[in-house]
């Protein structure tokens, strides 16, 4: 049963979900089925490492995940591709003509916060399913929860003042440009400039004008002029084109024209040059000229850093756009997210490779709150272990492949990042060098840990 | 007339492509049709700052930008959400319900070598219809171009020996992961992961093993011994799951057992730990068992630096497979290219925006080689402008929203690269700190540059 109610945005035709993967899994894949390899494994989702400065994370990318698993098939061209490379057998491509992902899954919803070495979703299944699951739930989920986090420490730096995604250009791809909007609107930005997006995940659309349209008439007040005539209830003028300074003092021009008019120009944008200076020149332009109700945005290259040092110092500054830094989640475009198996035919495994050990068997994760609702410590356990006090994190999302309940609502995953970090501790939270969240094991998976090292280490000295 | 001969691959449904946009590119499209502003535009599209360390680019992703602006269209339901934010006029929606992208495009062609303030691609039509093309452009361009820069450096770094892309899971969602493949292996590399990719663009696919498939079997010689047993022509064995130097010892059983049955081994992949040691001691486990025809392969945050290091320092390494650092361009996730308005209406347009002004006009490029075909220098000239021995790069590639030419294949854009990077010059090569590539600008352009800032100028003091 699929209780999705709007058709999945996949990131390639349905039918042709199975092929995008790495080639190793289904040569894997093709092994597991000639050794009659069919029980069922568990695979951990999680980020081993920190990214630079990040003290906590943004689960996103879930969802699309999901809708890629329930799409996860091979369509009659992609068996005879893959029967042309000449690599697999014929009851195998045949297995994959047919082939469902069958796997359940267990996962964080959109928007929990998490930290390292916590599982942020799990597969259990028939080994090839969750062996296949492998690339794509790994694609989604890495580069959206960056996303996320990102967005998310841009909002925390803005101390309220609204943000708003200019990324589509800069983001990697088209898929990318939406998704960006979804995290960045889920992370508590106000709007986008996404069109689609705005669309597809009903979140408010905002944008103003170009460059390109000022030096397209032949004098900038003209042009000020012109945009204000067609949007008289939305109008940010763009500054920068030749002169910011003096295009402020079109700008009160075009604002008085507005007045006489019976209308308010909404506000002016900054796009380059000093930030902080500039704001105060112009808003002391807009006010010497009686047009306090005029709002500056800036926007520009800014990321979390530059909007903190913006706000600290008291820069004049109404909203910010960001784009670039932020869309690609500058400082950390990728990070250390691995899915690994955990458990095999109702044994817990885990590999050992240098700065690389994996925790074995299915997990939980806990999450204390002390007395005035701050979270207080994660501990993570072994799926069916009960922790008293703490609220356990993982819910199924997925049976037998389907969807268990309709994916999260973006309004609900919002509230759930707003709540998230409104009860983390500020240290947590810090922009730079954050203290590390404190996450423990519990007894139970300490004692599983200690008795799977030492069958490995026998094993081996045999 | 379109000449393309297999269906696009766009980031979004065709009769969606409209709304993957901005929303002031549709806004100011809108104050331009109710001025009246129908007359024909230009836009180059260029890096303004090169990103770190990098002393030439490699142009990507143009056939997918000409792809999307093909398909640029806004079906009933994208006009209906227009309708509904209340921004737009009826007869512009109407206008948009027709729309078709009737602007011409010079571009230079995949895996085409450039540099700063170079146009690498232009874009001349009726002002709405150049405008709507900057944000897809740009999303498509710019990061393609990065990717493609990205592996070019690591094709250098490796002199001669194979890369293979196995980004799939560190890009930025799956239409990046197919368009890094690509880019890729036109920049150079020899084979994919990816299964869709190799599918899709004819790209050689290739794969090991997963420590999960490892840690599935009870015993780590099981698991090699199942492997090669389904893929004796084919079988990489990953060897750091637990130990390296003991599953190397392992691989030598195996490669014996293999040798028995007529077969051989084909190599062994290192994923984690110190490359170049593990490298050595691998290779002399290997050949003091007699396997110097077994391979090493390996994986695991590798770039252009890493690279580099190994391949200097001589590590017994015959092949790399790079994923997380170049799928997203790690040190340069994003650049400063950006799509400016460079004429409107026959006359010639600037922006002089504080570190970003911009060059006037619709231009070419021309590159100079000198008596040995070395690249000697180019020059920025205007469109229709001839410099004597040089050869112009800008061609044009789209009439009235028609390919005037059938797409780019994947091998004569690969064999670009070849070429443009045996005629550049080592010094603009490095991968630390480059020097710079001469890019001169011609003595027309020069005058029509001084001629529109004194324009400007006296504008501004009237």
């Amino acid at each position: 049963m699929s209780t999705q109610s709007t058709p999945a945005y996949l990131p390639a035709p349905a039918g042709e979900m199975g092929l995008l993967t790495d080639l190793y899994e289904l040569t894997m894949a093709q092994s597991y089925f000639a050794e009659g390899m069919d029980g069922e494994a568990t695979f951990s989702l999680y980020i081993r490492e920190y990214p630079p400065d990040r003290g906590y994370l943004v689960a996103a990318g879930v969802d699309d995940a999901l809708d890629c698993l329930a799409a996860l098939s091979f369509n009659a061209e992609s068996v005879a591709y893959l029967r042309d490379t000449g690599i697999f057998t014929e009851d195998f491509l045949e297995y994959l003509g047919d082939f469902r992902f069958t796997g359940c899954v267990r996962a964080m919803p959109e928007g929990s916060l998490f930290f390292t070495d916590e599982p942020v979703l799990e597969v259990t299944g028939p080994i090839i399913a969750a062996q296949l699951a492998e690339t794509i739930v790994i694609n989604q989920i890495q580069y959206q929860t960056l996303l996320a986090t990102k967005s998310a420490r841009c909002v925390q730096a803005a101390e309220g003042r609204p943000i708003a995604d200019f990324a589509a250009r800069r983001t990697h791809g088209g898929e990318a440009a939406l998704r960006m909007s979804r995290v960045s609107y889920i992370a508590g930005f106000g709007a986008t400039s996404n069109v689609l997006a705005a669309r597809r995940y009903g979140i408010p659309p905002t944008g103003t004008m170009a460059h390109s349209y000022i030096t397209s008439f032949d004098d900038e007040a003209e042009a000020f002029r012109a945009y204000s005539r067609m949007f008289p209830d939305r109008s940010i003028l763009l500054l920068d084109t030749y002169d910011t300074v003096n295009a402020a003092h079109k700008a009160t021009v075009i604002a008085r024209e507005m007045e006489a008019e019976g209308k308010r120009l909404t506000g002016v944008r900054l796009d380059s040059g000093d930030f902080d200076a500039l704001s105060r020149q112009v808003r002391r332009i807009l006010d010497d000229a009686g047009l306090d109700y005029v709002r500056i945005v800036a926007s520009g290259g800014l990321d979390e850093y530059a909007l903190e040092r913006l706000v600290q110092d008291g820069a004049p500054i109404d909203m910010f756009g960001v784009g670039t830094r932020v869309g690609v989640s500058a400082d950390a475009p990728s990070c250390d997210m691995v899915y690994k198996m955990v458990g095999y035919n109702g044994r817990p495994v885990m590999k050992l490779s240098a700065g690389k050990a994996s925790l074995p068997g299915a997990k939980q994760v806990f999450r204390r709150h002390d007395g005035e609702g701050a979270m207080a410590g994660d501990i993570i356990g072994l799926d069916g272990e009960e922790v008293a006090g703490c609220e356990p994190l993982l819910d199924t999302v997925m049976i037998d492949g389907d969807h268990t309940r309709p994916l999260e609502s973006i309004s609900d995953a919002r509230q759930r990042v707003v709540q998230g970090l409104a009860s983390l501790p500020e240290e947590y939270k810090s922009l730079r060098s954050p203290a590390r969240y404190p996450v423990s094991i519990s007894a139970g998976l300490a004692r599983l840990d200690r008795q799977i090292r030492n069958e490995i280490a026998t094993l081996r000295s045999q």
